[in-house]
């Protein structure tokens, strides 16, 4: 099963808008198994979309147009659809009204073009998901398939997932299942972990039961992805967790997470469970800590929060120890966190930092080394400072 | 002149990496007027990237090719070319030189198969720019062109600004330049803009001389681009300038910068030049303020720093201006800014906070309402107190 994506809109190919959209439906695409071999950017223009889209659907069974729903003169997605499948447009009742509502909710007045994004190509479904005015669309073509999804991120991911994902596999007769387990890393190089579990990877390679891929993810560490197919849901789930604890036997406390988990949704679960606050001295990671925390956290129930202020007299592990006991103090935490860099930068490797932990059972500092540029190295020493909390509290 | 972009890699398909190349392309082509009607990802492989670039060169007079440039096997995009270019492969000396340079350099031994990276189409000339391993390519293919740079984004830019982009408008037997101005504005939305400047489009349409275009771009406000096309720079630059004052006299103060400015590198540059410092009480937006201004002030000097904690009983504007006053006093600086959120959210609006700025010259305090989603609020809530700060300043 072959399927194409054709991402519409002018202001994509001026680089005004990067299309992002494309890149997670072919991850979302890959991970079913299915092949989308091209994905290709046109214009709201209607003979290029109209060649762009019969050519997709030529060379692929299935094709996935992303954008130009919405309710303006420019949007043509709709009508260049209809004329594909050689139907007119019809108006949809049911779509106009929700589009009634959704503005009768925010108390104003629907401009009438807005109707526009009722009218739909007759024979077309429209899918059940629709959290903006842009109905998405299932537009069977001979025994292929045009999906007609809004460019905007959310609205465009939530159909997907509700509604063409499902749809794709169930043409494509996949009777089989695919799951997939995420395990999150820290502290070991993509190479390191590579040559860990190398007999694991060459063992399922002759098994085909399951595929392990590594993924060297910048500040989210490098992500091991398990996945499995099988005749179900249960048999899949069993492969996976079988592979998982192996990965977890060799890996040990390099894991810090599993799928959707984060170094801050981590750390910030287990200081819950211990009923622990904690608050941060920020002079040399300017917020970025706070910002990440802050954002799983608004109400600084857990992380209470930091102080942000130019560096003080301390130097090395020490002056990180102290930094850390006065953010706790300062703010008022059961612990404190810091990072601070070197008063003379020339007497260390470039990159040099020191990270601290300030707790009731003592205090614990680290000295790495992190990638020169200021940028990335404020989020290394962010997610090393956070790691550090992590081993201590585990 | 039309010029089709197509980035080449399987890793762009699977989502592994977003192609950001293709968009910041695109824009460059439409800023020096050359239409890119179709960008296409395609995999590392011969037979698809082969028909891709033919299809490219048959709807236009060029084709840049990013990516598939590197020293792999999988890396076959010289080879793809030189089949459309119908000629063989030749080793280039200068270029296999520099790259056993290149590793000599880093001290480190240079793997064999990096020599493939050496060996390009007959008849194709070698950009000159080469940061990296990857020699860049201009290959003409009758009349018209195939570009090959890397899909390294800083080696690509390096070779479209030094190279491609001016044997482009060369191509295009262009002898005009084109100019443009970017104008960054706050505080007024999209359509009252253009509203606003509806006569002044109307009658650039009519003289045909520039373009003013509008583009609304979330927390970075509302960007207003003037472009002129002119027969010399001057000519270009003169009109721009007068097109950007008649538009200064129209919105006034809601315009806070040109071009690569943002409303942060503003702010620190009026305090810089006033010889002033600030701090911010960060309570509700959790550290995003400081990650902006510490970008650009990493050693603290003018944005002193910032204080996130749970917050105090303060409410509204008054509880706005003790934070920020708070703020000023716990770091030490010149000014104190901060936003908060309402005690009792629901007797106000939603999305209503308090932002205010303490000063020398006396407090100042704005009640506004923010879109409701926290992550959207607390960056709006950041640029709408930065904003404040400017107009005080100013």
């Amino acid at each position: 099963m072959r399927c194409e994506v054709v991402a519409v809109g002018t202001e994509l190919l001026l680089g005004q808008i990067v299309d992002t959209n494309s890149s997670w439906i072919g991850e979302q695409l890959a991970l079913i198994g299915i092949d989308s071999l091209y994905q290709v950017k046109v214009g709201d223009n209607f003979g290029r979309m109209e060649a762009t889209i019969r050519q997709a659907l030529e060379r692929s069974e299935a094709v996935i147009c992303c954008g130009g729903l919405g309710p303006t003169q420019d949007d043509i997605t709709r009508d260049v659809i209809a004329k594909i499948m050689g139907v007119e447009m019809v108006r949809n009742d049911a779509i106009a009204d929700h589009i009634r509502d959704i503005f009768e909710g925010r108390g104003r007045p629907m401009p009438e073009n807005n109707l526009r994004q009722a009218d739909v190509p007759a024979g077309a479904a429209t899918i059940e998901q629709m959290p903006g005015t842009a109905p998405g669309l299932v537009c069977p073509v001979g025994d292929k398939v045009i999906y007609a999804v809004p460019g905007v991120p959310h609205e465009m991911r939530e159909m997907m997932e509700g509604t063409v994902l499902d749809d794709l596999r169930r043409r494509a007769g996949e009777t089989s299942v695919i799951r997939s387990r995420v395990i999150r890393t820290w502290g070991y190089g993509e190479s390191a972990i590579a040559e860990t579990l190398a007999d694991q990877v060459d063992n399922l390679d002759e098994t085909g039961h399951a595929t392990i891929a590594f993924q060297a993810s910048g500040i989210e560490g490098i992500k091991v992805r398990v996945t499995a197919k099988a005749v179900d849901v249960a048999t899949a789930e069993a492969i996976i967790t079988a592979e998982v604890d192996l990965i977890r036997e060799r890996l040990g406390d390099h894991i810090f997470g599993y799928d959707d988990e984060t170094m801050e949704s981590v750390v910030l679960g287990m200081l819950r469970s211990q009923n622990l606050t904690f608050a941060a001295g920020e002079s040399l990671t300017g917020g970025f800590l706070s910002m990440r925390l802050t954002a799983l956290d608004p109400k600084l129930e857990i992380f209470k929060g930091a102080v942000i202020s130019p560096a003080g007299d301390g130097d090395g592990e020490d002056g990180a120890i102290a930094a850390a006991r006065a953010a706790r103090d300062a703010i008022g935490a059961d612990i404190g966190i810091a990072v601070i860099g070197p008063q003379d930068p020339d007497a260390h490797p470039p990159g040099t930092v020191f990270a601290a932990v300030a707790m009731a059972d003592g205090d614990h500092a680290k000295t790495v080394s992190l990638p020169g540029v200021l940028s990335r190295m404020r989020g290394y020493a962010v997610i090393t400072l956070l790691d550090l909390l992590r081993k201590r509290l585990a």
